[in-house]
């Protein structure tokens, strides 16, 4: 099995009657979900997608990972959010937190457009000295200001180095189908596009071209990727709780939550997770942070964290559950050597493999973790593949949209996140908010 | 100013009154702390570190910081928890979280026993493959299982490389001034050692040869990084919680925690400053999350998390509040140019610098947060320097211990920690835990 989600950890904070009466209403939310007619239904494009996605794009979208592999020392990944998160975090999966430091035969990957910090902007311009340079600037609009500054910036370096034509053939859009300044942009010079599809939100997006064209440049094949997510759309669409793991994870955070847990931990035993855990914070907080509900989403990677957070989790409120996401398989295994002195005391465990002793601080902290009064939800996932992540990936995107539905939000739209720039637009003095601007400074300079 | 601390975003969320009735209890805490009558008073030695550390022992750090530099072209670092997160978040911050990818003329530097992950150590081995290799193993007692793990394969990686005596001059231990396994093997081999002092604490450990060893060899000014916490140590001594910004912070979060706050989020606009958000939720978490009470820590890094995490800010459970740390410099400034055809609608910021632009978005997002029912409390500090993070450091180590006094806690301890060790030990067959083990395993297999 590629995912299995273990609820053995759960015995004394949830009973099998909280299961029946949950059930359901996740019929309900599975029907409005498959049927189109839950909130925010404009924006499921992703529950098919892994079927029907676009192959002559994704054709395309092979053609440019190939070229850029050929041509391209640095890439960088332009985009904020859910332009950025889910590639990020393949990549990171797949290949390696320490991507760029290995040894390899793909281009360095470096994602920016996600801050306003100059000082992370001339690092990346001076890491890109003396190297061939290409760019994906991946926006729907073209008008986001991270995005938009960074790729003004960058697009200036790569029409200084290689000219306007030359600049052309590296740059590499990811935007509306058909509107938007960058499409016309884009259009207009020449630069090859990919689509951001009209039905499918940023935190959703990661198995569009938005995520599809900087995991191919990374040598990660993208096609049994799209291969583990068109399998759990076939696994994961059962009504029957007891049948469907993602629902089952769905249902029991909406039970814990609805019993007093406020936060939940993801965790980890692999650094190279790490991305994920953000990826999986934007994904549920964006969702169901709102109408003043939701989980907050925080994120541990153990045995690293068990010595900062896990003296909180072990002891602090009691207002935590923890997921954590395990691998039946490791990328590279190390067996300890036995040593003659014996020295640090760890002969005990010599002939062991790394993976048996992680496995055994993941036994010893769930029981332990457990006894303090935390939940735990395990999944289990058979290993680091392109088909596994997929599948994941699905996973959590379809368990989300179950559990907005459950909590009783709209899980597709992220109103909040407005407000900041509308009030930034104004002290920034954009045009068509001079209204607000001053309303704006006077609060602040009170 | 180095620091100073803005409550202005906190009107209609505490009152005057409440100060008042918290003063008594922050001179009551200062008290404690300062004359050594509170809970975990084995554990103060931090408070006075700034003023009479070990200068002998701060120049053979200097010297071998000096010698690495000159020797070796990629520095392990093996330490978990207090071991690792102060050094690594200095490091990224004062340099940067690209110090390894950028030119220099320092060693690349890699922290290692932190976790149980074969492929995440598998992975280090590749990078130090031809390159010239020295260790600095951090470890108070030395069996502490994920450093000694580490320790052990490092250790037989550059004895294999140097033989055993060329291998004794590249392995820097810093661990208990006389007594535990790996004091006993230093001594024995001849590694030169460096002291966790008994009275400082992993969490509060930065400051002393356990953090300032791997910053030095970054080509960090350590003398520089300890003037500024001896300037936060004069400047924050003052029992009057009107005069002294680091107990107004400690006051203000057990007022909001008391009045319902459940999660602090602690914010920066800077992604350099990501592992001092790792290093401060260690401090805190691990200090106050203890006898089922605490703020929850969180971080984010804006503006990136506002498009993951924002949502839930702006609109989610009103439960938490956010601290922001904020930079009156940067360290490289980027000017947005003007551009002929201003396709991206970006021409209104023409001539603006990154710096600009980023204050704007944080005193947008602080109105739109607070307006959402979030309270804010803005550090402003005065740059990336050394002393200003030394001072940044101390400031924090005083409000946590202050805030846990506050909160009816021994801020020194951390007592939940040892639960997954002993499990662990027992399930891995470690002799002495035999008992145990068989009781674990049947709750594992039920």
């Amino acid at each position: 099995m590629t995912l299995r989600l273990d609820t053995q950890h759960l015995a004394g904070f949830v009973c099998a009657e909280e299961y029946k009466a949950i059930a359901p209403q996740v019929e309900c939310a599975h029907r409005a979900l498959h049927e189109g007619t839950g909130l925010g239904n404009g924006f499921i494009g992703w529950v098919d997608l892994p079927a029907n996605y676009d192959k002559e794009e994704f054709q395309r979208i092979k053609a440019a990972a190939a070229k850029i592999k050929s041509d391209t020392d640095v890439f960088i990944v332009i985009g904020i959010g859910g332009s950025y998160l889910g590639a990020r975090a393949a990549i990171e999966f797949i290949k390696s937190p320490n991507y760029n430091a290995l040894p390899k035969k793909t281009p360095d990957i470096y994602f920016t457009g996600n801050s306003i910090s100059s000082s992370a902007l001339a690092e990346l311009l001076q890491l890109c000295e003396g190297k061939e340079v290409s760019i994906n600037m991946i926006s729907k609009s073209g008008t986001t200001t991270e995005p938009a500054i960074a790729f003004r910036v960058f697009r200036g370096l790569l029409e200084k180095k290689y000219g306007k034509e030359g600049a052309a053939k590296r740059i590499y859009c990811t935007t509306d189908r058909a509107k938007g300044t960058l499409k016309q942009l884009a259009d207009k010079e020449g630069y090859e596009t990919f689509v951001v599809p009209d039905d499918v939100g940023g935190r959703y997006s990661v198995l569009t071209a938005v995520g599809l064209l900087p995991i191919a440049v990374s040598g990660a094949d993208i096609g049994r990727l799209m291969q583990g997510a068109a399998k759990a759309r076939e696994e994961l669409s059962c009504p029957d709780l007891e049948k469907n793991d993602c629902y089952r994870y769905a249902a029991l955070r909406n039970i814990l939550y609805r019993k007093g847990k406020e936060i939940e931990v993801l965790a980890s035993y692999e650094p190279c997770y790490t991305l994920m855990c953000e990826w999986w914070k934007q994904l549920f907080g964006e969702s169901e942070g709102k109408d003043g509900k939701g989980l907050f989403p925080a994120s541990v990677i153990f045995s690293t964290d068990l010595h900062s957070m896990g003296q909180y989790i072990q002891q602090g409120r009691r207002s935590l559950f923890e997921t954590v996401v395990l691998f039946d398989a490791v990328k590279q295994e190390i067996c300890l050597e036995s040593d003659a002195e014996n020295v640090d005391g760890l002969n005990f465990l010599a002939g062991k493999s790394m993976a048996y002793i992680n496995e055994k601080a993941f036994e010893g902290t769930v029981l332990a973790h457990t006894d303090g009064g935390v939940p735990n939800l395990v999944l289990h996932v058979r290993d680091f593949s392109e088909e596994s992540l997929g599948y994941l990936i699905y996973f959590f995107e379809k368990a989300c949209a179950i559990s907005g539905y459950l909590l009783g939000v709209n899980p597709f739209d992220q109103p909040g996140v407005e407000s900041y720039k509308k009030n930034m637009f104004a002290l920034l003095g954009k045009p068509g908010y001079e209204e607000q601007k001053e309303a704006l400074e006077a609060r602040l300079h009170r």
